[in-house]
C-alpha cells in the first residue's frame, strides 16, 4: 500500500484546520471570539429541468469540515473549540427514490467534528447569543432563513481571508490527498500515450483519460482538460477535444483527476509518432530545462518571480541557439519578447482549487512577463505548486510582436516559418515545497525516451 | 451511412421551429405579432473559482435556433417571418487564450436562421419599435440590459407554453437526433456488456460507458447514469455507481448520451455472470412482456394512461403466477398494491431534456398508480415517449405495504423471501409514435439469450 493511501484510511483533519483558520484570524485581532460558520453547497437544479445539476461541494465548507454531502451547515465555537456539522434528516419522500442518507452517527464516524446533529438544528443554534457573540461567515454564503439576531458583531471579511491564505500549506493528509489525484492522473496520462497512435480524433483520448480516472477512483476531472493535436497546442485554453488527429505532429495533453476534493493538474506533450521532429524535440529540449531548472530553484522561502523570470532567460537561451530569436539576451529580456513564446505564468498553487488560492496574483500588472503570474512572492513550506513552463507557436499571440518594429528585431521570421507545426509544448508537475527543496508529486514519465517507449508499447 | 447520418449533414431546422410556435401562439388568440425574444445560457463560472461551469444550452433557445454557443440572443419577426441570431463579437483578449471565435459568417452557414448580427446590436434591434408592438419572451429569461420601452405589450406567459407544447412532435431531423445518440449510447451500452464479467467496482462500467460515449461523439450525458449491482438497483435513483460486485447478481445500466442536445435514454438489466438465477429470470420475463405488450399497443391517440395501468396488469398476472402476490387480481390492481413493486411511471417524453416538455403530469393525483406518470393523456404522432416498465424490491417501499393489513394480505412474504437480492429490473426503449404505430428507435440488445452471448464473448 502506497504511503499516501495509509495516511488517507484516517479522516480528513477538519478540526485541525478550524483551529488552524481560528488561530490566523486571532493573529489579525486580539478580540477573535464567537463563532465561525459556513454553509456547504446546495442542492441545485439544472435550469428548465427535473435534474440535479452537477454536485461541487463549496471549499471554504470542505476545509473544516471534510463533509462531501450537499445542503449542509456547520458552526466552530472558538472559544469552546467546538465544531459541529448539521446534515439533513431523513425525508421519507426521498428515501423511497434514493435511499437512507448518512446519519448524523455515520457522520460523526466519517468526519473530523465534535457533533452532528440535522439541518433544523441550525436556527436554534444561532439563536443562543454566545459570551463573545461575533458572527464569522463568508459574504453571500449566509442562507435567508439563518437569523443573525442573537449576534453583536458580525464579520463577513476575516474568515474568507484565514481560511484561503491557512490553505496556501497543506498538511500531510493534503499532500497524500493530491499524490493520491496524481497517481491516478498518471495511469490515466500513461494510458493515453499507450493509445495515441491509434487514435483518429482527439475525443478519444479525452475519453481514455476520463474512462481512467472514473475507473480508478478519481469521479471528477480537477479542470477540464485540453487535449490539444498539432497547432492547436498553441491554443492555450483550447477546450474543443474534437479535431481529427491525422497529419498531426505532436499531442499536448492537460488533465488531472480530482480525488477527495483536492486536483492534480498534470501537463505532458509528447510525439503521435512516438519520434519528435527536430523542430518539435529541439522545442521540447528547451521546455525540460526551463522545468528542471526552475523545479530545482524551489525551497522554502523561494522568490516564485523570480524563479519564473529565469524561465525566461532559459527560454531565450534556448530560442537564440535555435536561431528563432536574435540579438543580445539581456536586451530580449528587457523587452519581454519571450512572452510571445511563453505568455502564462510559470505556475500556480495546487489544492482544492486547480488554481488555489493565496497566490495573490496581480493581473494589472503592467508588466507583460508577470501580468498572468498566479503567484507572486516567496512560497512557504508546505505549499503545492506547478511547475509548467511552455513554449507555444500561436499566431494571434506572435503576429503582433512580428508588427511591432520594436519587437520584430528580435524575431527571426524565417527561422520561426519552421515551427508554426510544432504547436505548443508545455510540461506541468505538481511540486511539494519543502524546507530544504522539494518533493516532486508528479510521477507520469516525461523524458523524451520513456514516453516513445509508451508510445510504441515496447 | 445511416439514414439518420444523412438527415444530420442538413441544419437544425430552427426557423421551421419558429415557425410552428408562431403558428401555435396563433391558435392561442388572434392578435398575434410582434416579436419573440430567446435568450441563449449564459458563460458562468464555478463558485469561488476562475473556471468555467460546465455549459448546458437553454432549450427554448436552442429549439429556434440549433445554435450551442453560450451568451447569444435570438429575435424573430412574427410578421416579416425573420429570424435574427446575436452572437458574441470577436474580444481580443480571449482570442489570445482561446482562439477565434465563431464569426457571423460562420453562424449564418451553420445554423438555420435568416440573419446573423453580433450581441452589441440587441439592444438597438429592440430599441425600434414594430407596428404591432408585442415582446414574447420567457419568465427571468431577458438580461437587465434589454430595454424593453419600444414594446406596447409584453406577454411571458404564451411563447413558454407554444415551445414546450411545439417539442412534443418531432420533425425528421429532431428523431435523428435521437436516433444518433440511441446508436452511441448503444455501443456503450454493449462494451458494458463485455466488460462486465470482469468489473470489480460499479464505477469501472460507469467509466466504459462514458468512453465510448464521448470517443464516439455524445460529449455529454443525458443524465446522471445510474450503474446499480445486487438490491442498488431497487433504490430508484440510485447515483452512487461505486459499490464493489463481488457476489452481485445483476446490473441495472441506466444509461444515454446526449447528442446535437438531444437524449437517449436507455435501461438494460442484466445477470453479471451471464446468466440470470431463477428468480432473476421470472422477473426479467415479466418485464420484459409488460414493455412488449405495452409498445405494441402505441400509436397515435393511444391514451398513455391506459397503456400504463396494462403494465400493471402485466405485472400483477405475472407476480401471481410467481406467488409474490395472492388473491384475487381485480381485487390487487384496485387496491394499488401492485405499485409496490412498480412505483414509477411507465415512461416520459424524451428530447431536449431527458424527462421532456409537454406531458402534462399530475404528481398531486390520489391515485398512487398514476402519481408519478410523466405523461397523462393521448400521445400524439412523431412524439417520442420512453417505455420503460420495471419491478423492484426495495424494502423502504415495500415494508410499508407489509405493514398495512389491506395491502399485506396480496403480499406472500415467504415467497417475498426468495427475491430482494434481484434487486430490480427495468427495459427502457426510446419510441417513435407514429400514425399506424410505432417504431423503436433504440436497438441495444434485450434478448436474455443476445445479451448472454456478449456477455460470454461468444
Amino acid at each position: 500500500m502506497a504511503d499516501y493511501d495509509v495516511i488517507l484510511k484516517g479522516k480528513y483533519p477538519g478540526k485541525t484546520h478550524a483551529r488552524k483558520v481560528a488561530e490566523y484570524m486571532k493573529s489579525k485581532s486580539k478580540a477573535v471570539g464567537g463563532i465561525i460558520y459556513l454553509e456547504g453547497q446546495k442542492t441545485k437544479m439544472i435550469e428548465d429541468n427535473d435534474g440535479e445539476a452537477p454536485f461541487r461541494q463549496r471549499r471554504y465548507f470542505y476545509y473544516l469540515t471534510g463533509c462531501p454531502l450537499p445542503d449542509c451547515y456547520f458552526t466552530y465555537d472558538i472559544a469552546a473549540d467546538k465544531s459541529t456539522l448539521y446534515i439533513p434528516p431523513i425525508d421519507a419522500d426521498s428515501v423511497i427514490w434514493s435511499g437512507l442518507p448518512t446519519s448524523p452517527k455515520e457522520a460523526l464516524s466519517l468526519y473530523d467534528i465534535d457533533d452532528v446533529v440535522t439541518t433544523p438544528e441550525i436556527v436554534p443554534a444561532l439563536a443562543r447569543p454566545l459570551e463573545t457573540p461575533t458572527f464569522y461567515a463568508i459574504p453571500n454564503q449566509v442562507s435567508d432563513h439563518v437569523s443573525l439576531v442573537g449576534f453583536e458583531h458580525k464579520d463577513f471579511a476575516v474568515l474568507k481571508e484565514a481560511i484561503e491564505e491557512c490553505r496556501v500549506t497543506k498538511d500531510e493528509y493534503e499532500v497524500a490527498l493530491i499524490k493520491k489525484a496524481n497517481a491516478i492522473s498518471t495511469i490515466a496520462h500513461t494510458e493515453v500515450l499507450r493509445r495515441v497512435k491509434g487514435a483518429k480524433n482527439e475525443r478519444e483520448l479525452e475519453a481514455v483519460f476520463l474512462e481512467r480516472c472514473i475507473a480508478n477512483g478519481c469521479r471528477e476531472q480537477a479542470y477540464h482538460s485540453i487535449v490539444a493535436s498539432g497547432t492547436a497546442a498553441a491554443t492555450l485554453h483550447y477546450v474543443d477535444n474534437a479535431k481529427p488527429m491525422d497529419g498531426k505532429l505532436n499531442l499536448l495533453l492537460d488533465a488531472g483527476g480530482e480525488y477527495g476534493c483536492y486536483a492534480a493538474d498534470i501537463t505532458r506533450t509528447f510525439p503521435i509518432s512516438g519520434t519528435f521532429s527536430k523542430e518539435s524535440r529541439s522545442i521540447y529540449d528547451i521546455v525540460l530545462r526551463m522545468q528542471h531548472v526552475c523545479t530545482n530553484m524551489l525551497k522554502a522561502g523561494a522568490l516564485w518571480d523570480h524563479i519564473h523570470l529565469t524561465a525566461h532567460e532559459i527560454a531565450i537561451e534556448g530560442l537564440l541557439r535555435l536561431g528563432i530569436l536574435q540579438g543580445d539576451k539581456e536586451e530580449i529580456l528587457r523587452n519581454r519578447t519571450s512572452v510571445a513564446f511563453f505568455p502564462h505564468g510559470l505556475g500556480h498553487y495546487l489544492g482544492m482549487d486547480t488554481h488555489d488560492t493565496g497566490g495573490h496574483p496581480n493581473y494589472a500588472d503592467k508588466d507583460s512577463m508577470f501580468r498572468y503570474l498566479r503567484v507572486r512572492g516567496n512560497v512557504p513550506a508546505g505549499s503545492v505548486i506547478t511547475v509548467e513552463p511552455g513554449i507555444y507557436f500561436c499566431r494571434f499571440i506572435i503576429d503582433p510582436y512580428l508588427a511591432d518594429p520594436v519587437q520584430s528585431k528580435f524575431i527571426n521570421a524565417a527561422v520561426l516559418e519552421e515551427y508554426w507545426e510544432v504547436g505548443g509544448v508545455r510540461i506541468e508537475d505538481n511540486i511539494l515545497v519543502t524546507e530544504s527543496g522539494y518533493e516532486n508529486l508528479t510521477t507520469a514519465v516525461k523524458d523524451v525516451e520513456g514516453m516513445a517507449g509508451i508510445i510504441n508499447g515496447s
